[in-house]
């Protein structure tokens, strides 16, 4: 029997009544195959903020680097909003993405036939959707120094950040995302503003580099704001994006709510090794927390991802997106994909349902 | 009888078709009100290249300097996609909105009750969406120093850009924004990643700060991947929404692309004083240029617009956007726009149809 240890980040809002039903559904499916997995939970964000002052407390870090793989919930909340930059709740995650070193953020789209009519967009526009956003997320304009605030020669107050990319940052990211686009259709679209900036245009320079790597996939450039226009044109053109951090955040953002249902969407940030970070692509919702109500699948499924690319475990993980997709064709849903006809229930009982389809 | 000098840049592919449309809808339209207009022709972009070497002639920027306003067409194509960055058509056009320090680009996005089906959104989230983008252009990452090439600390080959804004930047551009969300339903929405960067930290302090001037516009914040959301889930929700050069590229091209229309949506760009530039939101679409396809629609209404914004001339605009709904109402339509049931149309004979509505 196989045994990982599993670093589980609660955090704040909704997001320890959907790890709790995450961990149920990985304990299960995982054990069919003889895996154990042990876990340590720690405090993140908000909730590390209130007890420790912090928003990634030192022994957070160092439990995520120590374990297999890292799970976690969703962070922030009108409480802290007004903290100081160091000490918001996004800190922490932002200096948990740099600590692990996960500079490959893996964002599917994927609008699920049972859930084609939450997207807003037209049927057969959202019908058969499925793409990944594959996005920088340890370097660009998140990162980029310097920044800060200062007055400019003017005596005028200016505040600044650097948009600012190595090669090897470009390549490395490249070849995650030639990687992922050959296990998928085949088709890359690199996406940038080559055409104003010059960070931008190393990127398509090194992109083209890296490409030659990869022969079999078809590589093909778009500036940001085209793609943000053909993400409502056509989001089925589309297998495997990457881009840069800032677009990343952006255009993921864009395209999971093309699919209607961004309560379902898993992701995984992954390094050159180390341990994963697995976490819904959805926000700490505050205004239902604690109320039973948050759909519980996009962290269930972020746990199937953990098991597939952060263990290897992929028959595990094929496991959890059956019973997830089987509990759906039950007729089971919460509030968020609610539709007239289908069963309305709450998170924890979503999460029992999902057991019984394991 | 008053007269305006206008300099019209054609520019590239389907920019000559639709200028010269425009050109004569406006004639019309002004006349009615004794308007007489001088115009002068000038190269920009490709065709500036080809004739001079350069995206934007000295003469061209000075002509669009001393005229009343500046009507554009629109730049680029494949020819100049290779070029260095200093000579791609785009660099003519960054350079006129530097020369002109036109600061403010309003870019209106609104679904028009004829053509709500164009949009791939269901009709019930497109229907009634009615919305102005007022995007800050000649600040942020476009023209932000330091820029350019180099190695890092390690030799590696680094691209680099600046997201500097300073608070006279921010201030004017909100004034612009206020200004305008209470000419229309009175609410403002800017939008940053103000819980990430220093230069939108900066953004929001300044933008609470004018709000003062302007207690009857209702204010609100969002973050730039909340807004990209916001945009598909719901773009009734949104009357103005003020943002900095680069998430005003993306999130304008976006609300565009949510009307389904993109060739009827004009836009301005408005200095402190001196003239303005007007064009509309398309770009050259070299696959259909010189085959008399392309909709001349959104020039025509950026003519509108520059009498509007550029010369205070409001009746006549009226008159010319009133030319376009009796247009669309009488069943004309470019092949961008068509659906069964219509008059399928090229762009002269639009251009002729508009000028039996004026
Ligand atoms: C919370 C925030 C810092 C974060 C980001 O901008 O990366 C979030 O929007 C995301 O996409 O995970
Ligand atoms: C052509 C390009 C430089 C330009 C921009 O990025 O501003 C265009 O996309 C626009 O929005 O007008």
């Amino acid at each position: 029997s196989k045994r990982y240890s599993i670093t589980l980040l609660p955090g704040d809002g909704i997001g320890p009544e959907v790890i709790s039903v995450a961990k149920n559904v990985l304990n299960l499916a995982a054990s069919i195959d003889g895996i154990e997995f042990k876990y340590e939970e720690v405090p993140i964000g908000g909730a590390a903020l209130d007890l420790t002052g912090l928003p990634l407390p030192d022994e957070t870090l160092l439990s995520a680097k120590q374990s297999d793989a890292v799970l976690l919930g969703a962070i922030g909340g009108y409480k802290w909003d007004k903290n100081e930059k160091h000490l918001k709740p996004e800190n922490g995650l932002l200096k948990l993405r740099e600590g692990l070193k996960v500079f490959a953020n893996l964002r599917p789209a994927t609008v699920l036939p049972q859930l084609v009519d939450a997207s807003t967009l037209k049927r057969e526009v959202a019908e058969g959707v499925d793409l990944m956003v594959v996005r920088e997320l340890t370097g660009g304009i998140y990162f980029g120094k310097p920044r800060g605030f200062g007055t400019n020669e003017n005596g005028e107050e200016i505040g600044f950040n650097t948009e600012v990319y190595a090669a090897y940052e470009i390549d490395r990211i490249a070849r995650v995302a030639f990687e992922t686009a050959r296990k998928r259709k085949g088709k890359l679209c690199s996406v940038d503003k080559a055409n104003v900036l010059e960070a931008s245009m190393l990127w398509r320079k090194r992109i083209m580099e890296i490409a030659l790597e990869y022969p079999d996939v078809e590589l093909s450039h778009m500036y940001v704001d085209n793609a943000a226009m053909q993400l409502i044109r056509d989001p089925k053109q589309f297998d495997t994006i990457v881009t840069n951090n800032i677009f990343g955040d952006i255009l993921s953002d864009e395209a999971s709510m093309i699919t209607g249902s961004i309560g379902m969407l898993p992701s995984a940030s992954l390094g050159e090794s180390g341990p994963g970070l697995f976490e819904p692509i959805h926000g700490s919702a505050p205004d239902i927390a604690g109320q039973d109500k948050a759909n519980p699948l996009a962290t269930v499924l972020s746990a199937a991802m953990l098991l597939k690319y952060g263990l290897g475990e992929e028959k595990a993980a094929k496991r959890i997106e059956d019973a997830v997709l089987d509990t759906l064709n039950r007729g089971f849903r919460t509030g968020d994909i609610y539709s007239t006809g289908t069963k309305l229930v709450g998170c924890k009982e979503m999460g029992e349902e999902v057991l019984k389809s394991v």
